[in-house]
Parts: structure tokens; C-alpha cells; sequence
């Protein structure tokens, strides 16, 4: 066993700097799920497969695989993967950093004439960013059958029009998500591993290049949390006749702060956002405010924590309201559960960064990735995270090109070795 | 000395049904400040004025004075009043009830066929509504000549038009606004008192009909308050890494809620409140807030107050923003000053008010009002509130008559004594 498959840096340095070039938007990048930047970045990708002839299919979905041929053809493989998509004026690296890497590292490996036993293939999804496009992973999910088909007809909100119009405007197949379609389960794929910039600042600031990721968190979220107080003159109201809705909330916020700081000491990871808030319409100077709107984002890798914090955030709900007589609207939805990733799959990149001497760190994502749908599929799969730098889905985005060929190094020569 | 002097109610019952069924606007009530609707509120108040035989004068800002002539014509006038516009579906009373309670007492020194020794005036001032209309109380200043000149350059929201314009319109000369020209003085005016509604919930909660006002709060105002964080990945920004702005603001707010409480218990009066409140536009799902906007309104009868609690705001603000790596933006303006009213006349009506066996509490008032430029100008004032019911600025704002009869029975005793 050898550990000369080095992933191709030059070959991926130029394919980033092409990606950018060709979707920089002015400010930052913008590739559109099923759009012209997407499009952009899947020809892109595979004329630099074809240069390095790897088998290309494309899926129902639009999901491209770039396939390095196995000795063994029947053995179930090996997909290196992540997403094309970007948010508007988003960054370079999240998401192509995945598929790019993968390209690296079949390329190092046709460098190195190393003939994998099982098919090493990469993976090009489509149509990760939900928040930006559709929701619902119609990429990944599409290819494992788990695709929600409701959201077919979700509207991209920069055209208005729906994923199944623009999944047929380019000649893909929406009926195949609408029926459960499959063309990748367990029984064909041997391991998922997408690597990815962090979009936190946990690796920058302790200095370490790679995260191994332990879990993709869940979570449970308020998308119409309200405080109804009474709208009250602001002159002639005394402190004691006030039901005001702005300081209910303060007092809301501020002690799920102290709890989440309660557990945060206990070592429980979880993270809170108010994402955003507001008094309603009706506020202006001269009156106590009556109402106020938030949303509520919390994310755990342990659906236990998720429980555990909403019962504080209803029973503060309900206390609060109690003692200021104002009314508590804290309705929540599970909208995605916590995925662990695959602790034998995460060991044995372990072990590459180890031998590689390769610094490294176990930690938990914060944010969703295509990883979650293979996992809950039953595919062994696993996450490389990069340092990178100012954080993710902004123009600032950035990431040392040093930094993933640490990662890619790690994941070569784990492919290497699973492939062997 | 007699104590015959009865407000005729039946008259003011009679002007305030006419003046809410002539300016009802579908939903409360509408008078625009130089406009329609303070037009015909003049025009209606006019005409009983001239059914009376009372004297009527209009000055250069529109005022109108309906004067009950004294048997010593230099002896410095009573003068009885308040505002006829009102903010835009709003209540019936706010204003009107301290110009028709003038009507009424004059009314009833006609029908006891008692002639004063001095004038006694009733004045339906101009453009109160500072918020709605025009700031800078133009009616009122203007009559006393402390009117800021800048003002006239103010838009009316509705209309887009200056105040100087629909001054013009209506004939009325805002150049002598901008000379400061002053018809009311302390040289010419003996008294003012002025009926209000309470605008705020005590009267009622104490079960009291009538109040004596011991000062007008002067305030002072955050108008672009702002929290500055940083925007970051709400799922993927551990607690330790972040800025978070609406977590600042919560603290802020409850921490000053938690200050105004034991200024509270140690009796000193002020009221504080975050009017309005937002994230701001960048803001959204999936990340943490970076920004937050808010107003803050601080009113107090005392300057020494206003000043301790912005030495709170100013304090808990640098701590905050050290300890969470934030920074508060937190400029205030004083917009007006504490104005206290005149401790004599309140004596003679509480002294009136005694004898009547009205029920009556001694209390600040919360809101300003056109008593302030009075006493400001040196002229002895009083305010007189009436208990209301579901405060005011809104078409709930109510008012019993009888209670507005208890209220212009004192005025009305105490405006024969004080006039005889």
C-alpha cells in the first residue's frame, strides 16, 4: 500500500479560478440552481473530465458523475461530491471546493496510473442551496429517491418560476422525483465523502486546516414567533399599565441567552439565532409597542438538545407572557433532524491526517449539507471540512488554496486506500 | 360668592356629536391641521361662539378667541383652552373637549346672566398634533411668539405641502410666525387652563374623575438608535464567535427596564420606551443579526431624571458593546423640556374641586401639550385632565360626558372666582 496518490493543486487552483471568472456577477459569484451559473459550472467540470476521460452520466436530476472505472465494476463505489450552486453574490468555494476536489484527486490519480479496484466517482449536485432556490436538495435527494415532491413546484424567486419548469427547460426529468426514482442507494455506493469550507470560524481561529465532521445538526425553528402586548400611549402610560411587547421580548431573548450559556457550560453543542425581528406596522414614536415579530433559528446534532431547548423556550414563553400580560406566539417545526456521519468512514480519514501529519480536528457542522440525504439513505458517508476564512454565502467568502490541498490530501489518500 | 356657575353640558354634548359626525372618517376621527377638518371644527365652534354673542378674533396663525367680555377691559384676560385638530383616525375628544369645556363655561356665565370682571376667553389653538400634522406647535408658539421659524418649512405627510403653504391657503400670515410676533403675553393673559383627556389609563384604574396636573414631562429621544454586529452563518458561528446584535439589544432593554424599575421604586417618575425596533434589511434566515435599528422615547417632569437615566443608557450601552464586541450608536436629543405647571392655579382648583366634592387625584401628565408654550412664556397654566378609557390616538379613545361635566364644574367654579 502506497501513499503516493497526491490530489492535483494546479489542476484545481485553475478550475476555481475559471469558476469565478466565468460566474462573478460583479460582486461575487452567483451560480443559479438549474440556471445559467450552474450550467456554467457543470460544462465547466466536464470538459476537464473529459480531458482526463472519465465515464460522464448525468441523472434524471441533472446530477452529474465523473467516473474513474474500477477493476471491478460491480463493486459498489466510492462518490467524492458536493454542490455547484451558489447563493447570489455568494463565494467561490461553497460547494465547487467539493466537486473540485474530487476532480483533483481522480486527476492525481491518473497522474499516479493508479487503477482504483472499485469505481471512484465524482459527484456534481445540483441545486444545494435551498435558501437561495429550492428547497428540498432536488440533487441529492433527487438521486436517492427522497425528494419531497411538493416542492416541484416551488418558484426560484429570481424568475418566479417552478423547479419542475426549470428542471425541463433543461431537458431533465421532474416525473423521476415526482415517483422516487433511484439511482443511488447502499447497494451501489460503497462511501459519500464531500468536502467543504467550514463557513465558520472555529478552524481560522485554532489554527488548524482540516475538520472531521461528526455530525450535520437538526434543527427546530419559529418562522412567525410573535409577542402581542397592547399599543399604548408612550407618554401617558405609567411602567405598571404597560403590556409592551418590545421589553417582553428582551426579557425572552435575554434569558435563552443565559440558558443557552447554561449549556454551552455543560458542553451541549447547539446554536440560537434570532435571525430577525421587528415591531409591526403600527409602531412609530408616541406609542408603547403592541407587537413584535421574530423568527427563531436553533440547530443541534442531538435531536435531544432541540427537545430539551424548546420546553425552556415555552416555558419562558409562558412566563414571560404571565408576568407582563402579554401573549407568547412561539409555534416551532422540526425542519430538518440531526444526521450523525459515519463514525468507521470518519476514523479512517482520521487515520490519513495522521499519518499525513495532517492537523486536524473532530467537530460538529452548523450548517446542512448534501451529506444528510446519503446518510439518512443508509451510505456510509462522511464531511471534510476547510479553514476558510470570513464565513460563507458572502462576497468576503475566502479560503487558502494551502489549506484544501490539506483536505484533498487527506481524502486521496483515504480514497486510495478504500478503492484499493 | 356664589357657586352657580354651571357648564351647560347639554351644549358641549351637542358640539361634541356634531364635531364627530361632521369629521368622522370612516373609521375615527380626522382634523387636519390647517386643513379640512380643523376647519370645520372652527367653523362649528365659530358659529355657537356667534350664538352666544361672544367677541371673535382670529390671529395671524388662525387661532380663534370667543371672548366673554369683562367689565375692566385692560385687566389681563382668562384665557380657556386647547387644539381642535386631531391625528388621523383618532378619538372624538383629544383636543376638542378642552375647547368645547371653554364653550361650556362661558355658556353657563351667560345662562347665569354673570358678567366677569376681567375677559374670559375661550381659544381653539391651531395644529397641535405634532406627530400627525406639523411640529413646533404653530398654533400656540405662534400666538406667543416662540415659535421656531425653521418649521415653516416643514410637509404636512398627507398633503406634501408646507406648513407656510397652508398657512397661505388659509389666509393666515407666516411671516409673522418668522418675525415671532406675539399676541398673548403675560402682560395680557391672567390664566390658562386648559381640559385634556388623561390619554393614559390612571384615572380610570383609580376610579377618579378628574386630574390636576403638577408638570408637562420634557423628553428626550434616540431617533437612530442602532446596534452594529457582525453578519455571520447562524448555523455554523459557535456562541463564543459571535456578535450578535438582537442579543445586545435584548440585554440593553432588559437591563434599562430592570434601571426604570427601581427608579420606580424609588418614586421617581419617568417612562421609557423602545417605540419602534427592526433588524435590518440584510437580515434574514440563516444568519446571525449583524444590525439592529430601534427608537427610544424618555419622558420625565424632571430634567435631573432625563439626565440620570441617559447616564444608564450611556453606561450600559459602552458595557454591553465592550462585552459582546458590539457597537451601540445611541445619540439623544432633549426635543423638549420638563414644564412645570402653575403650583397656585392648581391649588385654586384642587381648592374648587374640594369644595364641589369632585373627585380628583394630583398626577404628572405623560404627554405634552400647548399648556407647555405658556408656562414657558411666563403665563401661570394649569391643566385639568378628565379620566378616559382606552387611551388615545386611536377611534377607541372614549370620554364620559359626565365625567367631562365633573371636570368643566371645576374650571367653571373656579373661572367665576377668578374673573369676578
Amino acid at each position: 500500500m502506497s501513499t503516493n496518490i497526491r490530489p492535483d493543486i494546479a489542476l484545481a487552483s485553475h478550475l476555481f479560478d475559471t469558476l469565478r471568472e466565468k460566474t462573478f456577477d460583479g460582486v461575487g459569484v452567483t451560480r443559479e440552481a438549474y440556471g445559467r451559473g450552474e450550467e456554467i459550472a457543470h460544462a465547466l467540470v466536464r470538459a476537464e473530465a473529459e480531458k482526463l476521460n472519465l465515464e460522464i452520466q448525468v441523472d434524471f436530476a441533472g446530477n452529474m458523475y465523473m467516473t474513474l472505472p474500477g477493476t471491478d465494476r460491480a463493486l459498489p463505489r466510492i462518490i467524492l461530491g458536493s454542490h455547484l450552486d451558489s447563493v447570489p453574490q455568494g463565494g467561490n468555494f461553497d460547494g465547487a471546493a467539493g466537486v473540485i476536489c474530487g476532480m483533483a484527486v481522480v486527476a492525481g490519480m491518473r497522474q499516479a496510473a493508479f487503477t482504483p479496484k472499485r469505481d471512484v466517482t465524482v459527484m456534481a449536485i445540483r441545486a444545494e442551496e435551498g435558501g437561495a432556490w429550492f428547497n428540498g436538495f432536488p440533487g441529492s435527494r433527487g438521486a436517492l429517491g427522497s425528494f419531497l415532491p411538493a416542492n416541484l413546484a416551488n418558484l426560484r424567486p429570481d424568475t418566479g418560476l417552478s423547479l419542475e419548469h426549470h428542471m425541463r427547460e433543461l431537458g431533465f426529468d421532474p416525473e423521476a422525483l415526482r415517483t422516487g426514482r433511484k439511482v443511488l442507494s447502499p447497494e451501489n455506493v460503497h462511501a459519500y465523502v464531500e468536502l467543504h469550507i467550514e463557513q465558520g470560524p472555529v478552524l481560522d481561529a485554532e489554527q488548524i486546516p482540516v475538520g472531521l465532521v461528526t455530525a450535520l445538526p437538526g434543527n427546530r425553528r419559529i418562522r412567525a414567533g410573535a409577542v402581542h402586548g397592547e399599543w399604548n400611549h408612550s407618554g401617558a402610560t405609567p411602567r405598571g399599565y404597560r403590556h409592551d411587547a418590545v421589553l417582553a421580548f428582551a426579557e425572552f431573548a435575554q434569558r435563552l441567552d443565559s440558558f443557552w450559556g447554561e449549556l454551552e457550560a455543560e458542553g451541549v453543542p447547539l446554536v440560537c439565532t434570532f435571525c430577525t425581528l421587528a415591531t409591526s406596522d403600527q409602531a412609530g414614536f408616541g406609542k408603547v409597542p403592541g407587537e413584535v415579530c421574530f423568527t427563531l433559528d436553533v440547530r443541534a446534532p442531538e435531536p435531544a438538545t432541540l427537545d430539551r431547548f424548546y420546553v425552556e423556550v415555552e416555558r419562558l414563553a409562558a412566563e414571560i407572557g404571565k408576568s407582563r400580560g402579554v401573549t407568547f406566539e412561539v409555534p416551532s417545526r422540526q425542519e430538518s433532524k440531526p444526521t450523525p456521519m459515519d463514525p468507521a468512514l470518519r476514523e479512517a480519514l482520521r487515520q490519513s491526517a495522521e499519518v499525513l501529519g495532517i492537523g486536524h480536528k473532530v467537530m460538529p457542522s452548523g450548517g446542512g449539507h448534501d451529506a444528510a440525504a446519503f446518510a439518512q439513505a443508509g451510505i456510509p458517508s462522511a464531511m471534510v471540512f476547510v479553514r476558510n476564512q470570513n464565513g460563507s454565502h458572502t462576497p468576503l467568502e475566502a479560503m487558502r488554496i494551502e489549506d484544501f490541498a490539506e483536505a484533498a490530501t487527506v481524502i486521496a489518500d483515504w480514497a486510495m486506500k478504500a478503492s484499493a
